[in-house]
């Protein structure tokens, strides 16, 4: 009697509002009307739906997006700059030390990481571009990058310290291009990433047009070709850990700002 | 001068709590300590590891884990019966839809959805059996799937009408074993799945200590070999969804309840 009561009730709120909105919008993200009431607790849910576009972001199911809906912009500035991102991140980068240790580590095994938003932090730029809501400025961005002073992820230069401890070699690959070298391997140093067995920039006689799907894989493929054991793979974008060579596991870090296909 | 003022304060907020905690505390998963206000905001916000642990597990990050751990029982309890589960839920059917209509349809276009959390809700039994904190169990799991009352997934079933509408046929692929074909047939109908090209269950004889990821890879490529083309994908589980022949598009939806590789 009791489950039936259940059943009756989570079908109920399962079944409801079954009318047929929002579907119908075309390209431009529409985001839903928020539903201030939950159904169990009745507690006040802010920005509804920027959450699930954002977990949409994170699972890869919102895809190929040019700009963060406007609607979006204070939640995901709150977001970035506040402590979910944080836990996110840690959470994320946590898993890749439990899986890391469980191995036994040789001379060849290397992580690979990407660096913005994965172990640099444009954040401090973004905070003054809409969180993603701006369309990207190549040239305001390339003059922040150039400053060199991008500040660490935390809980992934925590990561890092960690498998350098257990003997595990670190290879960057990121798609800053090579005459963005040297002020990439400053900024690295100053924020705490203090050695590195290769640090990899894009080549755009070779890969410019082509997808960082394409390039990073290409990479990889060289790195394995080479001797190395990839034993895990950190990115903030799906590009970074998507295609071949991904490594014996892949680490997908939260970004709600851009997207990179 | 702003940017600096700016870089400073976001700065402090990243490198800030430096500490190596909750590293080491093996493979229980260890909750870490709540902290309660954001950084810019200072609002409250309720259960943020728990939050984190539900990303991780959307993004594919978390793995191969047994049962919510114990202390999130609570927040995905609300969050399930909540209003975030099916905001996620239609985030992610729409972005099905928008991609299905902008593809010109044919007679062999197939969507494939598994069944469980996607087409249908078990939420009725995870309500009764601690919302994934107890261990499967796979007697009273059975006992309820026999009763053939599961409700649709109401933002699946919206995206299976426009499917049908646009003259996409429907495949559903499941976990379930072939003993359970017509009660499963029943209950899809019961909950408003009214037609479909083809129901897959699972054939123990073939497919009995194989992964889902092997066993619907296996089955998809069946399908593209008999002339299908797969346009979208859905599923709760990443099993669902990789592998190969996946499709155009996939589409991941929620489920931080259990977890099948």
């Amino acid at each position: 009697m009791k489950l039936i009561s259940i059943i009756f009730f989570v079908a109920t709120i399962l079944i409801a509002s079954n009318e047929c909105d929002g579907l119908e919008h075309g390209s431009n993200y529409q985001i839903f009307p928020l539903r201030m009431k939950s159904g169990l607790g009745g507690h006040y849910i802010p920005d509804v739906s920027c959450q699930s576009w954002r977990l949409g972001v994170e699972a890869h199911n919102v895809i190929n997006w040019k700009t963060v809906p406007q609607e979006c912009e204070t939640y995901i500035g709150n977001y970035m700059v506040g402590d979910q991102y944080r836990s996110d991140s840690k959470t994320v980068n946590r898993e890749g030390y439990l899986y890391a240790r469980t191995l036994n580590i040789t001379n060849y095994d290397i992580w690979v990481f990407d660096v913005d938003e994965t172990t640099l932090s444009n954040l401090p730029y973004y905070a003054q571009h809409g969180f993603g809501v701006e369309p990207y400025n190549e040239t305001a961005f390339n003059a922040w990058v150039e400053s060199g002073v991008a500040p660490p992820l935390p809980e992934t230069l925590k990561l890092y310290n960690k498998l350098v401890s257990l003997g595990v070699k670190i290879v960057f690959i990121t798609g800053r291009p090579q005459k963005q070298r040297d002020i990439t391997a400053y900024n690295l140093k100053q924020a705490g990433y203090y050695k590195w067995e290769k640090l990899i920039t894009k080549d755009t006689s070779i890969y410019g047009g082509k997808t960082a799907v394409t390039y990073k894989s290409s990479e990889r493929k060289k790195l394995e070709e080479e001797g190395y054991r990839i034993i895990g793979n950190s990115g903030d974008q799906w590009s970074d850990i998507l295609g071949t060579n991904t490594g014996l596991r892949t680490y997908k870090l939260p970004d709600p700002v851009y997207y990179i296909s």
